[in-house]
């Protein structure tokens, strides 16, 4: 079978240490969890900017000193992140154009961004996420300028269906990478159906992982590996290693990722085997 | 075969006269066209106001004297519009809550609404549609209160998985009905692969009609007529009746969509059929 | 939209005049029937041989005569079966050898072929259609070495996926062309998610057709048409216009989807232009 | 998520000892399997009977042995095999209804079976697997007679809708019990795809495991897992753990069968979970 890509989604901006004790806040920690992911497997690390309290950063110095430090002790590849609800795109895209990471996270459409408790019967969050194509465009000229990889983050299918005006204007050019995007609240739910639906969508030859947040995470990293698709785990997306059990790492996560992998006959793609099937 | 219940959309607020000539704006031309897709066979009419002049309208009076002068001549069954970008709430309820049309759209979700010319190269709309859940809580709240049919309009996937939390709060009950809407740029695209995968999003027991814009929409109605939906047909969705051909009316599309049900082995649903089915 | 080739199933074996009295059973007759299929839109006429007292004929001399009155008048492309349960391949193959068609159909594996009555309570025909890939390659080398294109007739999603060896081994070349086959019992079922399953299956860049039996034929159609797909119809597979309407030709029949095909904006194939799509 | 069910299918007829050291053939030696895999967590295992030789055997003496054995250890669920190419129906009832396992399996159509060599450019087995509705009903007339579960194995979706008529005829009651066979030339190929269209195919409310034959066999044990279906592994299906690492024991299978189950959060369920889920 194919080799698999794992990609390690390391802090995200959502999650705080109270919920789990191991999230990396300082650019120092960040780098050091990058370090312990690329060990266990990952090829890829997907960075949020956080100062150091842990609030959300989009400051250029902060994704410049992890990315110092990343690069000073391993090849493994950096994917920053630029999804933000409220925050103005121009704010959002300097660390990408100015630190230059191999590969930029992209969100591809517009959708609810909620969290409902059932037990609590109230919404924790309701949100709207709004991506329209006018900033799609200014990020996708941003990275191309910086020879930056767009990532394609989708949530639903209409996301997936919306690369077609982008790749008619000559913004997007094979190859495409995507990721599919399950388990948020106004997009797809996390479900196999969901998966495949997905990846119906896809334009041929595009390359693809799969992403689901809390517990669900597992159910489809098993059918992602199962499709022949790539992985991304992470304390950002989920950092239960199983209910009730807190991970104490990144890596623990990738480890796990990783395991499941083999189970299935899927080797774990190295950082150079991943240069290669992405193109970079 | 199942009885298929047509739906007209007389009228929409996108398409003008200079564009389709029959298109209807005052509440008599509407009532008018709402009375000639009964005759041709729509069970439901589904409508939007506007001012004399074309502009869209959320005058609860252009409302009364459309429903006025549909009901003095047909027991033809009423679906009130309350989507629009950029119209508060508020100003789209009013017309729900005081002239009761048995069914009112909803729209369950937010996304990218927009429209590209591949010609011009460039995009004519680049919208962002924001319909987060408080906004469909307040809408449900209304129809709740009015005895008025919530129609739940579904651009994506994630839209229909949405009604978990919906009906968990109890703001949503069965019989659960849907329009699943294909061919918007942001939303998902008009092929039968989307539209059998939003079917299968739906909860058991659900009534569904598909919905498509432009010329897609034959395909589109074709396929549901094949998979035992429901369809909608109307000058707001697609004002010709084959390249080239713009329709003189309504009724014209109505027939239309009757002849292709009656091709597949479908019967029309009367409209006291369709109160059955949908226990209106 | 991409044109759309309609083939006729002229008369098969397994229904009778007692049925439906326009039944060809002659050579004159079954070759009087392709030419009004034609004209009324078919692109490829697909035959069976009778004795003129109806029963199933495997002679030579029949197809050949069937062969010679329709080139004579006509350019319609020839598809000779070959499929029948319980005779052996060499006696249904030389009339593809011998008369050469253009095109040969060929089942693609083995499986019940059953016709249960609900009325009755009882299995009217309980039978099993064996294909061993011995005979699919009989087949294979007989029509390759005429120079007969064949069409690979499957019932099922396995049929499909049995193309694998016999490409591996040559005996089959791109480019493709497949019958999809619904509602035998023992086979998919005449459904859009079996026909959606069955065209995922397909080798990239196949042609395919959708064939169902019996009056589920017509929502096949309109489902096929509006996946892309090509159609066949005709009096072998279904002599019902609408429930209780017996066809007084298979004319009738593909006059009814050219109809449908042209409802939902495709235009039909001609025969030069079939020629050109299948690459024959 | 919902707990799943393990099935050992333990020895089979086709796989020999050159092949996989560990293939019990004596009763003895089935017994001792089926108690190592129970205490692995298989709640239920699948069983053939072989002679001590290793030729298949349909002896009920060789089955009321091995069921002898293993009842008076554990109380595990019994399911028999009665599938086999060439062997009268009643040579493959007696044991059934004889010794009266919790399950029999019962094949639910007919295909080819076959197995092709890539490296060989070869056909090794090419093999035409009659199963017709006669012989199902005999089956069912036979297990329904001796209260024993049939479980329904389909290699492809038409076999899925073969259900229907033996529904209606009253010889298949709720609840039914599926096995979704994958991965067999003449079946439906190992595919998350395909898995998916299977269980669409499935009546409300059944019961289902996969089951994937050679290295293939975990994708689709964790596709399956994914899906909330239940899994059968064991010596019969697949003897390699990973590629070039032939088990050793059945149990092997089945700890992997349950790690992969635990990666993704679903409980083993016990055998008398297994009772009451599958209501035996």
């Amino acid at each position: 079978m194919n080799p698999v890509i794992i990609s390690a989604a390391l802090t995200g901006v959502a999650a705080n240490r109270e919920q789990c004790p191991a999230l990396p806040y300082t650019p120092a920690q960040i780098a050091a969890e990058a370090l312990r992911a690329a060990e266990a497997g990952a090829a890829i690390v997907h960075i949020h900017g956080r100062e150091d309290d842990g609030r959300p950063s989009w400051r250029v110095e902060v994704f410049q000193e992890i990315a110092d430090r990343i690069r000073a002790e391993s090849d493994v590849i950096l994917n920053f992140s630029t999804g933000a609800i409220g925050v103005p795109v121009a704010d959002r895209l300097d660390h990408i154009t100015e630190v230059r990471p191999e590969i930029g996270a992209l969100n591809m459409g517009s959708m609810n961004y909620a969290i409902y408790g059932k037990k609590s019967k109230q919404f924790h969050l309701d949100a709207v996420f709004a991506n329209p194509f006018r900033d799609i465009i200014a990020f996708l000229e941003g990275m191309n300028g910086a020879g930056v990889r767009p990532e394609l983050e989708c949530f639903d299918v209409g996301h997936v269906a919306s690369v077609a005006p982008l790749i008619d204007l000559g913004h997007l050019k094979p190859p495409l990478q995507f990721s599919l995007i399950h388990g948020v609240l106004g997009g797809v739910p996390a479900t196999v159906e969901s998966l495949v639906a997905m990846v119906r969508q896809l334009p041929a030859g595009a390359n693809w992982q799969a992403i689901a947040v809390r517990l669900e995470q597992w159910p489809m990293v098993a059918a992602a590996l199962a499709l022949g698709g790539h992985v991304r785990v992470g304390l950002e997306d989920n950092y239960h290693l199983a209910r009730g059990q807190v991970a104490n790492s990144n890596a623990e996560l990738v480890e796990k990722a990783a395991r499941m992998a083999a189970d299935i006959g899927r080797p774990l793609a190295s950082v150079s085997q991943t240069r290669e099937l992405l193109q970079l």
